[in-house]
């Protein structure tokens, strides 16, 4: 891989998911690949999981890691041609050239409007930085995708299904603040790679760019679309037609232990971080049917198996 | 040591106190031991003093140090139950489950509220971490105790005592803003597992909680408490009775050079930061008699031992 | 060397950019020369080029570094005697003495008020600062000076010249905000110890101090100025006479492909972040005469060269 922005950099999916649970078996079995190799990650959002995983990731084969939060005093330009008069020090031309001369590897996590759908949809400011980088970049999430989470949540997967084609089922869920789409655009567009049955269910108005939702049904009644399902993977976003409005906080929509029971012995399953009894009951949260703890972890080898593709390829 | 809590988690103080010297002598002879190990540190209030010297103990041991400062953007919920439908994103049930998952060991920086003195002194949000990490977890600072400041202190006075049982004088001083009592609290616990004569002297009002304060004779004359003393170890803090509040600012509790005149050539302590010419003279602190700077450099090796003890046993 | 502040701490100066192209030439030839030693970054303003290269710089030469943002939550005393009652939690004298016992070298950057001249210019805080250190302090820039990015400037001469005696011009440039003379100043005193040619062209009213302008010619008229000219060094600086005052933002002042084509075949150097369509033109930024990419890379090989000069005497 030259750069890990979306499903479509990856050659062979299944071998990367493999590659991922290879490093979680044996963690530090290529410590010595990284020797010499900096890895800066770079957030112009606050991190934790994310910041956390990839910093583990990249030590474990033997990487030198610098973390940067951006944007704290340090206001970049993306736009061309400006007169940069105003409060924007650095246009990201310079700024994407020169970290790539401090680094092997870069990761990158930026965010969207919300207001400006065909900005964001162009993925403007991630597509910015790597136009000007001369390094490959790691997407830590972009306004749009959020790879390396659509990653570990494969794993997750193709560790705990029982069946060879499993009924997998996005499911929107209220939240108090309007939230990116990015988590579930690329969840969609690496699950619609395997052969698990995909559905989607959410209130109406709040389907998902076309460019994701392809073809993959929706059902607008949740406890239908539970029925049977072996994964119930859970996230709240804002609308995509009304660009970045909350349509509805529906309380119904929580994930619930009844609800829960609709399905096969089915698995919860969220990017964190999670709002208990909002997003999801305690009662799912605190089962056995949780897997987000196990997500949380496998964040890390999906990091290390793209890293450590990329670092082979250097 | 499963956990670093408390004096009550140490098995043998004085072994724990020559393996900080031990540490001091020849501080990479296990620069192997933390090899391919994570430390993460977690503050939820800045630091410098612990931030540095628990870093390079962990460097010194060989293991990957990634420091972290919560509450910036990354609000936790302790509380069970609660509908998280407000400014809390994320719950320490998952929060410290993740994180574990992260690291070998967790250090942990929480605060008190110094105006909810029930919850403050069960030590909720440490307890609550501790309880849902899966992980040893180190106190540095917690809303009632600073453990590795107190293991400083110890190999401080270990390596400046004349006497087999020195007197140790615990000092108030004034301060204009209020502060916790855990560095207080903890130098008491630990001095009193030690062959030293402790006493505390203080404003009227100012009496520590009773488990710490235990049967430790209070003088309220400080001119008195501090003839023949050895040791001067000063802090302010907040008044316990009165939870939180500020009673006296009075500028006569300053510890001066005339003052410490009256010890038998006593030592001045302090865990720094300290207020010059507010908590003590100029003179004192510019003199000698200052062990100050020593005690910062002991935090490097108390937290050193404590580390080493854990990595022994994972 | 036992600290670096300025070119006067350099012995032999060709000697210096020289080790900076050996680092370039094999970044990790002496990957084991900073085994088990400690770099601690302290940034009293936020930092992105410096802060990398330099972490970059210690860890190629196997350096543990650890980088702190001091001010946030974080108030230091720098003046002696004073009664610390207000906002000021930590003196200098602690602060300095502390950090030092946790770091074998530490990388300091401060900036001037740009109010009291008289302090700016006697580098109180830095000044400070190495006052109470003990262990070697370098420049991460101080109020008056920068000298790891003059050290890179020289380096990034010395890779582009075309003569022996290259003429050098340092340009004045508009800027919306009132900007330190540091760069400028610490530029004019390095490359004035070399064999270079060296003209300034600034607006009446922005001749620098004395101490750094000494008899360097000036030239009020840019053109004139840029005849023939093999290095155009930009940069903002604030009026020195009428202390940090903004005098002029005349953009007849800013770099043009048409002022560059006065020159002879120069090279646009500046020592970034830069402003685009303020300080200097696009076409001026993204044609093959700028090398401001090239500064910011070099700046990893001028910090690298000045930590192996530093560790090999410790």
């Amino acid at each position: 891989m030259q750069q890990f922005e979306s499903v479509g950099d990856v050659k062979q999916l299944k071998h990367l998911i493999q590659k991922g649970l290879d490093m979680k078996a044996q963690p530090l079995q290529y410590e010595s690949l990284g020797k010499g190799k900096t890895l800066i990650l770079l957030f112009f959002n606050p991190s934790l999981r994310t910041r956390l995983s990839t910093e583990k990731a990249g030590i474990n084969l033997g990487m030198s890691v610098i973390s940067m939060n951006a944007g704290q005093g340090w206001q970049l330009e993306f736009e061309d041609g400006n007169i940069m008069n105003m409060d924007k020090a650095e246009h990201i031309r310079e700024a994407a050239a020169v970290i790539s001369q401090y680094a092997d590897i870069i990761g990158l996590r930026t965010f969207p409007s919300l207001t400006d759908k065909e900005k964001d949809y162009s993925d403007f400011i991630f597509r910015q930085f790597i136009r000007f980088a001369s390094v490959p970049v790691v997407s830590l999430e972009s306004a749009i995708r959020h790879p390396l989470q659509s990653l570990a949540d494969l794993i997750t997967i193709e560790e705990h299904k029982t069946k060879a084609r499993p009924k997998v089922v996005l499911s929107w869920a209220p939240h108090p603040r309007a939230l990116p789409q990015a988590v579930s655009n690329s969840f969609l567009e690496w699950v619609h790679q395997t052969d698990a049955e995909l559905l989607i269910t959410h209130p109406e108005g709040y389907e998902l760019a076309p460019e994701f939702a392809k073809d993959i049904p929706v059902v607008y009644n949740q406890r239908e679309a539970f029925e049977g399902a072996d994964f119930i993977y859970t996230k709240n976003w804002s609308s995509y037609k009304e660009y970045g409005k909350i349509l509805s906080q529906d309380s119904d929509w929580m994930i619930t232990p009844e609800k829960m029971a609709l399905t096969d012995n089915g698995k919860f399953m969220h990017c964190l971080p999670v709002r208990r009894n909002v997003v999801v009951a305690d009662g799912v949260l605190d089962s056995d049917a949780s897997l987000v703890i196990q997500q949380a972890n496998n964040r890390t080898f999906a990091a290390q198996a793209v890293l450590h593709d990329i670092l082979s390829g250097l």
